[in-house]
């Protein structure tokens, strides 16, 4: 007997860190470890409406665009059972949203990408595979619409790609860089607030972005 | 109940064409369709021990890596059972090999991606997201080591980025643009046997090959 499951990985930036959203387990297998959002998929729906539903019942956030990662099926990879798990992952703007532990979840946690506690089940490899995949994604499309603030400076923007790559970048290169795609729009404003000189803002060139998005492109940071 | 299958979209490059290999059902559901081998999952062993093991019962070929695509998990994907199945693809020189159709399979054929019969199940959409991956891939990724022979012409090499692309490439600056990459060695041999001009023969210089395919870059074609 095979049993199938889903696992959302949500990634979020905040802190000038890259957090991946996480539940404390309230039930067994592995009560009381933080695990990603997930649960055994609902037979009457498709793989994708319950990975919403599940994502809406630990965590209440709901009307995500979910991308599929993959299913992950090691035969020991759940206690006791055979369970295939199919992942989906998604970038959001942590301010925008109030997640709330619900159903089996005890509590949710931002964790930071590189200080991750011990996770349930195969979970630390569902989230490198996803972190994989979003390094890649960040060479060839454009990243950061989901994961900022609407209007941003251009240190929020570095920092947004220096916490996905785990990699300082150069601040000139980077700046011409970005320059080169066309896909800044400045706002005229500036940043309000804050202790040192404030920094210009922009948005993103909602067009540009959907463009460079389906044609792809090499950001070689 | 849910059940879980393994399909398996093997692509290789014939006659100028991407081909995919598919066999002939002669088992029920949609007995007589062309279909991708795939086969329900052995609870015992890895999906991608399953994969391999349902690609060898049904088309004799093996130890061939293959990258998983995804689950496609649509709730009337399968007739009267909900069926999720996990995809994995493959590049394979076809001149290496002997695919034999055995077990479920009538018969194999390599079929042209551009006049692919009609497919049982959702199995038309599963090749199509291959294809688009593979698409995607060739931009950041060298791509033909395992589709070409090990010798092979400037234009046969174009050839496969033309077929996998479904367009035309300007000759000149396909052959500027790998150049570029010195991913290239010159045997010092020529074609033999050709009724035209005999041209250069060329191989992957496989370090530079897998740097590439680690590093990533953008082939702007």
């Amino acid at each position: 007997m095979i049993y199938n499951s889903v696992d959302c990985v949500i990634f979020g930036f905040k802190d000038e860190k890259l957090k991946v959203l996480l539940i404390k387990r309230n039930n067994e297998p592995q009560k009381g470890l933080m695990a990603l959002p997930g649960d055994f998929l609902d037979s009457e729906v498709s793989i994708y409406d319950s990975a919403q539903n599940t994502l809406k019942e630990l965590t209440s956030l709901e009307n995500i665009y979910l991308e599929q990662i993959r299913a992950f099926g090691e035969i020991d990879r759940y206690p006791g059972k055979r369970v295939i798990t199919i992942s989906y992952y998604a970038l959001i703007n942590i301010e925008d949203y109030s997640p709330q532990a619900g159903y089996t979840a005890e509590k949710l946690e931002w964790c930071d990408i590189n200080a991750l506690p011990k996770l349930a089940f195969d979970h630390d490899e569902i989230i490198n595979i996803a972190h994989k995949r979003l390094k890649r994604r960040v060479r060839t499309e454009p990243i950061g619409f989901n994961l900022l603030p609407e209007e941003f400076s251009l240190t929020n923007l570095q920092q947004v790609y220096e916490a996905i790559l785990q990699m300082e970048l150069n601040k000139r290169n980077f700046r011409t860089k970005i320059n080169q795609m066309k896909l800044l729009i400045d706002t005229g404003k500036k940043q309000e607030n804050v202790a040192h000189k404030p920094a210009k803002l922009y948005r993103f060139d909602e067009n540009i972005y959907e463009k460079l998005k389906e044609e792809g492109f090499y950001f070689n940071l």
